[in-house]
């Protein structure tokens, strides 16, 4: 635990409300392939058009000058962490991609079906078995293994040979090295503890997989299985403990619905477009404090490289708009949570536009929500985990610093 | 004390001058209710027109992104400090409101009178007695308790119930609690250290207490008093430690020449409106390398919510400005501690408007200093506290950074 920052120190609870719109990969580049038009810029927003001219304008860097971040380091600054300071392991990001809620203690591993000779791993992948398989075999074993010691096991299974194991009980940490040997021709390898107290974590995960072998044996060729990743839910105070914020999300997709689980958000059940999204918003208004909007649909443009679907993307959410303003929030942000730009067919370290509206905003008057627009806006340039303190600010959430 | 930082290393003194022009509270917002116009845009100012041409421009947050501060904060970062490191007790920032100049090793106290019935307290404000009653008393305590062992006592009168009492001896130091109970109907709290040096600062201001109830004695509603918030002047190395500056301050309210006096300045004797502050630094400039001059009225309007006498006060700086530039330092920045946004009525923590001028400041070529010119000026939009950099730069007073 870090001392609270000055921010924390200073807010208070309220009973206004903060809404923070993703358009997940949202920012772009002008380039010759796109005729130096972003999709921001080609599209027709007339509702986006009217909320930009009451707004303040800026640009966020996701992380920092030139870093290109996944989806993980890209909310938790949205949601007002460093994250340069947070890191979420790779197996708890498979299991909150998954949308396997993780409790705190939980520790979770990236697991896959393999194919052994005896003590060998001969093929890594287990030639790669359809969904179906996985799922069978990972209902076998969930069913044969429900517990180790007092260590419950979870089982979720994935797309083709992947899967997660989440392990749930006392004493459990992470700081394990992984089973998978990361070469075919070995055994599987045990998992050691990297420091003293983990020593429980790598004992009952190398009682797991040898009793998996025991239930798997004669399944060829998903006979074995490999763990890596093994990792717990950060160690980190959530919304509420650290902004005084009761939060819910709104999001379709599992890894973005798990990534606000771990910052303490309430996960609601919505619809899929952007307006039955913003309808969830309504139909919750008063039962949250904050409201994280997550649309998945440009960066999937954008990844695809095609600029046509970007632009309906944005059409989209523009004409859904007048629902979500139906109930105007104190504090309202439009932004994205990184840049896919289509000339790219990536993610990219150029920084998101950003839209805040509230009453006491200060108006840029800008005649457009853009890129361009946003580089001259009164917000400035900055860093996204500096977000979360506008946001609170507008909504009347934090207290005079010093007389 | 933190190791010199990069600047104070390069710093050299020279002979040019540098100029720092506060209007407190400055910056502002478009709002419908000023039909999204900001007070620097309506005002009518030929003379600061004539100087924006020639500035860098840019904004400032005062602490960081989203903290409203006060005015200690505020100025502290104008002056080179970093505001979230310097903490002011109230008790100093009372004092040095009521420009009393604390030396170091003093240690202030917020004391009022209060009411009481035998050991208990009935009335924590003595049932607001008028000031006249307080300047009374106060000059009663003083003649009688003037010292307490090797400590000198010094008693100053405010407004209505409320005064200033000042300890100045050898190892005085904050960290005691205060001998308010905070509470009615219980008796006056002895002060304890919080750590062990501040035995002799509590042992003195029980003493204190005990010998003022003597005074008192029979003096009621004015037969008790409370002390809080008492605090040493904070331990900061001043300008000249520093940045090598001998600086001066031409100020007209209490609380920014103590603030001020706080970081090393000389304070100037002045009249009271621009015209005759910027006399007062025509008068000195041969004696000082660094001015700060603060005008009030700004903040005071914004306050009030007062959008006309805001333009006004501001065209009233615009007139007198010829005065000032009679001498041109080698850096001149005219800026906001804060913005006080008439919309609000209260301190906001929108980045202040800043102008610097000088002869290798880069010209902007902006037509006027506004809040949204200043947005896309060539200085950006950076903490305050970087300020004192960016004006020794401007007066050839840093030192290259390497070869």
């Amino acid at each position: 635990m870090t001392a609270p920052s000055l921010v924390e120190k200073l807010v208070m609870h309220t009973d206004s409300r903060i809404c923070l719109v993703v358009l997940d990969g949202l920012g772009d580049i002008r380039a010759a392939s796109n005729k130096y038009r972003t999709p921001l810029e080609a599209a027709k927003t007339p509702n986006l058009d009217a909320l930009a001219r009451q707004a303040a304008m800026g640009r966020m860097l996701p992380v920092d000058f030139g870093v290109t971040p996944g989806s993980g380091p890209a909310h938790l600054g949205l949601f007002g962490y460093d994250p340069r300071e947070v890191e979420i392991g790779r197996g708890v990001l498979e299991a909150s991609g998954m949308d396997m809620i993780m409790e705190k203690g939980d520790v979770a591993a990236r697991a896959n079906f393999c194919t052994m000779k005896g003590d060998t791993i001969v093929d890594r992948r287990a030639g790669r078995p359809p969904t179906e398989r996985t799922i069978e075999m990972c209902r076998l074993l969930e069913k044969s293994i429900p517990t180790i010691e007092d260590v419950k096991v979870i089982i979720k299974p994935g797309l083709g040979h992947r899967f997660v194991v989440l392990l749930r009980g006392p004493g459990l940490v992470e700081g394990v090295t992984d089973t998978d040997p990361h070469h075919e021709g070995e055994p599987i390898a045990q998992s050691k503890p990297e420091r003293p107290e983990a020593a429980k974590t790598a004992r009952i995960v190398n009682a797991f997989w040898r009793k998996a072998l025991d239930v798997l044996k004669g399944k060829e060729p998903t006979n074995g299985l490999l763990m890596r990743g093994i990792s717990s839910r950060p160690n980190i105070a959530d919304l509420k403990e650290r902004f005084r914020l009761d939060a819910a999300a709104i999001a379709t997709y599992p890894m973005y619905r798990g990534l606000a689980s771990l910052v303490g958000m309430t996960l609601l059940d919505t619809g899929k477009t952007p307006s039955e999204e913003f309808e969830t918003y309504l139909a919750n208004y008063d039962k949250y404090h904050y409201f994280f909007i997550h649309i998945k649909g440009t960066d999937e443009a954008g990844e695809d490289g095609s600029f046509e679907r970007k632009v309906s993307v944005i059409e989209q959410f523009d004409a859904a708009l007048p629902v979500l303003l139906r109930k105007q929030p104190a504090a309202l942000a439009v932004t994205g949570d990184h840049s896919t730009p289509c000339p790219m067919k990536l993610h990219s370290w150029h920084p998101v536009p950003l839209l805040l509206v509230g009453p006491n905003c200060g108006a840029d008057l800008k005649p457009r929500f853009t890129e361009a627009e946003c580089n001259s806006g009164s917000l400035g340039i900055f860093e996204s985990r500096h977000l979360m303190a506008l946001l609170l600010a507008n909504a009347g959430k934090l207290d005079k610093f010093g007389a």
